[in-house]
């Protein structure tokens, strides 16, 4: 689908309105996607500093979800649309609130990148890498497919939640071992983990990103369903 | 605010039509309780049957999400609500969304609950106690709200989070304790601590509830407030 789906109405403001949102949307997203690589950098290279401009930004994530959400809610009440217009702003409506769930787990990464920071060393850098790359690559790619409305890459997306998955697990069982040797600092092993499950979490909310366009696109609601049932989904013609 | 809220409609149809979504979520509020209750009790007593029906009827909450979900966004098509019918519909999605989240936790906790079934010396019962009680109640008391439509008891509600939270940092330290003590059982100590994880987001679930409740009623978002400031937006007059 092009972009070309908006833009049919017969009221030239409405079509700004429509268009205002997905701008505010996409702007939303670079925020988010620059929280998560800062505060990502952060961890990997102990800045504080840097960990501490993530934490303070945090609230204007926070803003413009609530600031979009009133705009979609607002839209839905006066120009009371339906079909594919109805869909989009139900679907802004929840995309930004997975957006803002991203934006709070690069917060608590950059939390722990604080905690952490003199003792870098505990980071299993290299094991995380791949790990970090699938996530950023995810985000990127999902809100690509916002940008373009279009659910071809969809597939690809969701896919890739399936090995941060299993690199989550691995990297979990790396951890235990380490603390099982080196039970004083169990403490700072945990903050690891709970870095390493705010990074796969941004992948889930990626995913959930993906579903939600799915349902603006196609009309169909796919959550709960495996990566098969997607796939089966996305290719089934309307 | 009383229920005749609800049926101040020309159309007898469309007052029938949102009386069976209210209904409808009323009654996946019971499973998702009964899930719940089931998931702790399985937990406490290692009944890995009990678990095992409480994993397998997991599937039903999501369905009944879908289901919800979708009769809300026909509504909002036909109907063109605005107004509080307009909020009800936006909120009762987000309502069924929280729910399925409370359910996916109390599945997680019955999976550790069949993980731990013959280490339930492992758990801090004793400890657990309070946060239990406290997260039981939250939801209970917010989906009575949700019954009633009235945000009077939210403040109360929402206060609890905060003691669920304190008890949850308590247990987590103690568990810490635990795990230095005797690091051979460091994994049986980290499935416990998923498990009270899962209890504390069920509180902040419960709590989520509670401010959708506030934006249907009052049409305020009060997301990303602290508890004075909810209060005080609850207190405003209209």
């Amino acid at each position: 689908m092009d972009n070309s789906k908006i833009g049919h109405h017969i009221s030239e403001q409405f079509n700004k309105e429509l268009e205002d949102v997905r701008n505010k949307v996409m702007a939303m997203g670079g925020l988010v996607e620059q929280q998560l690589e800062l505060a990502i950098e952060a961890l990997i290279t102990g800045n504080i500093e840097q960990a501490e401009f993530v934490i303070g930004q945090d609230n204007q994530i926070d803003t413009l979800e609530v600031a979009i959400e009133l705009e979609c809610t607002q839209i839905l009440a006066l120009r009371q649309p339906t079909a594919f217009d109805l869909r989009l702003l139900l679907a802004v409506i929840k995309i930004v609130h997975e957006l803002e769930r991203i934006g709070n787990k690069a917060k608590r990464i950059a939390e722990m990148a604080v905690k952490l920071s003199s003792h870098t060393n505990a980071m299993p850098k290299h094991d995380m890498d791949r790990m970090v790359e699938l996530v950023k690559a995810m985000l990127d790619n999902a809100l690509d497919a916002f940008a373009r409305m279009s659910i071809e890459e969809i597939p690809a997306i969701t896919e890739r939640d399936q090995k941060v998955d299993r690199e989550y697990e691995n990297i979990v069982r790396l951890l235990i071992t380490h603390m099982m040797e080196d039970p004083r600092n169990i403490t700072r092993f945990l903050d690891v983990m709970t870095t390493v499950r705010a990074l796969e979490r941004v992948g889930d909310h990626a995913r959930y990103i993906c579903e939600h366009l799915v349902f603006m696109i196609k009309g169909e609601n796919v959550r709960h369903l495996t990566q098969e049932e997607l796939v089966d989904k996305i290719n089934q013609p309307r």
